[in-house]
């Protein structure tokens, strides 16, 4: 009686270069089961998907079975929503191009979608977060690098060739000036607005000064965004600086990013958005300092209200409800 | 017998400042009537939209009358997509909101569609243009200042607000050193790769160099960018570094657009592609330095093939075969 099933669940992937988190979601966004594996343990990507399927069984068991499930999403790095392929990434143990949707349908028999992480988030506030009901946003992605899902009409935008997106590679200090960028160029967004940004940023705010702060306590290349956190915290002037820095680089490219799609709202997500105020007050403040008149007031800043620990799995899994 | 009737033409409203210019449109692009009026003529918009449509009349005629129009498209400053308004346009005599799609509805008795000229001119090129088949590109036109148009998925890309899609005021300079911009800002794209910006950075490269010049026969503030592609053409050194600043700066931009939505093509349309090599050959090699590795060789950066005068009546025209 397939027809009169009720395809209630879908299943959403958190593929990590270290360790896969699967998740069984409902439609409003609960996770009714969750199992994992180990990413690096399967240097042949078939058995990988074969391990998976099998830690699989008993979470899709708890709902029914797989005849009640819609679909499944996956947020890996480097996926290509039109291809459903992993292309070159260079954190998994897989090398080239790794066709995980086909081989995911195939051993399942449920249709698989696959986008990269940050667009696998905004999926995710779209469809159970922050962004639900809206049509037109940007969501920043703030962990060790900075990511980027656009969505215009409802729909990420994924570009001529599947990668679109990429706001942490916009060139924010084009002067001589600029970062080094792991992706080979200079003064990318995210080598300042990044978990490992804002460390950066640390290192050379207390090299620049003598200040007494309780970070000079730590080596300087064992400095975390978290320990600039604690720092803040405790009231120390030169953490707070060095979100003010980061939240003043950040709202003013989302100034510049308005003129794009003028969305309704940013919605922040990922590690750094713990700073809370430290970061979003800048941020706001230089936001409306620099966008365009035309566009002032119109955009919501957003923080991700959607539990950190399930929301990559929440936001994989609602590319499962597609068609 | 109005269901036989084949709707094989559009209307298209190039809305200038101080003229306002009419084509019928068929499906190939081919203007087969045309007539103007002069926008500043009518302070009041109702008289504007009763002499727009009597001038009309005998266009009209021509291929056959009204039950063969389809629809109208306007190119207007500060034309809104969504609402079908005219909104706080600078540079026209109507002030305020002034609902110019609903009044040549009631006029003419077809569906009227407004946006901006960069939108109509990306509408043009995808129905008419170079871009005919794409689904993925974005239109930047040269001309007094610089706009844009982006196309996703095969769709002008509106936003929440209807005035998405405005490059020209994304800031490439954040320094100190930012150029002044209309917008109230500093550092705006339009600021130096405009008419206007490359005559700016004439008068700025002359006046730091002792350099011979044909370009310092003219008073520094008369010069416009035809002269400097004058004096480019005579091989003057200073007019081909003016536009290599100029393409350069674009190209970089561009590089950084691609961030956004992976475009296939860029395409460029305005009175600054006539300086052709001179602009875009440093265009294209700015571009080729700055993309992002992932995306390099993939968008084309093309010149709009249309012709110049007509291009705007084109692109307006466009909008009226939606729906």
């Amino acid at each position: 009686m397939e027809n009169t099933t009720l395809k209630d669940y879908v299943i959403g992937l958190d593929m990590g270069g270290t360790n896969s988190i699967f998740g069984i979601v409902d439609a409003r966004g609960t996770i009714k089961a969750q199992t994992a594996i180990k990413t690096t343990a399967y240097p042949d990507v078939k058995d990988y998907v074969k391990a998976a399927v099998e830690a699989l069984g008993p979470a899709i068991d708890v709902v029914g079975g797989i005849e009640h499930i819609k679909g499944m999403g996956i947020g890996a790095p480097n996926g290509n929503y039109y291809t459903g392929n992993i292309e070159y990434a260079a954190n998994l143990v897989w090398e080239g191009v790794v066709p995980i949707a086909r081989l995911f349908e195939e051993a399942l028999g449920v249709p698989v979608r696959v986008t990269n992480d940050a667009n696998a988030a905004a999926m995710g506030e779209m469809t159970y977060g922050v962004a639900r009901g809206m049509k037109n946003f940007i969501m920043i992605t703030l962990g060790t690098g900075v990511g980027s899902g656009i969505v215009v009409d409802g729909k990420i935008v994924y570009g001529s060739d599947g990668f679109a997106g990429e706001l942490g590679h916009l060139v924010i200090d084009h002067t001589s000036n600029g970062r080094k960028c792991g992706c080979g160029r200079s003064g990318c967004l995210e080598t300042y607005c990044s978990a490992t940004g804002v460390a950066r940023t640390a290192r050379e705010m207390l090299a620049s000064s003598t200040e007494p702060s309780p970070l000079r306590e730590i080596k300087p290349e064992e400095i975390t965004s978290y320990d600039v956190f604690k720092a803040a915290e405790q009231g120390d002037a030169t953490a707070i600086g060095i979100f003010e820095y980061t939240g003043r680089l950040l709202g003013r490219s989302c100034a510049d990013f308005c003129t794009f799609n003028t969305p309704e709202a940013f919605v922040f997500f990922g590690g750094l958005t713990k700073a809370g105020d430290f970061l979003m007050n800048p941020l706001r403040k230089a936001y409306d300092e620099h966008v365009l008149s035309i566009y002032k007031g119109k955009a919501k800043l957003l923080v991700s209200a959607l539990n950190g620990s399930e929301a990559a799995v929440l936001g994989a899994s609602a590319l499962g409800w597609e068609e």
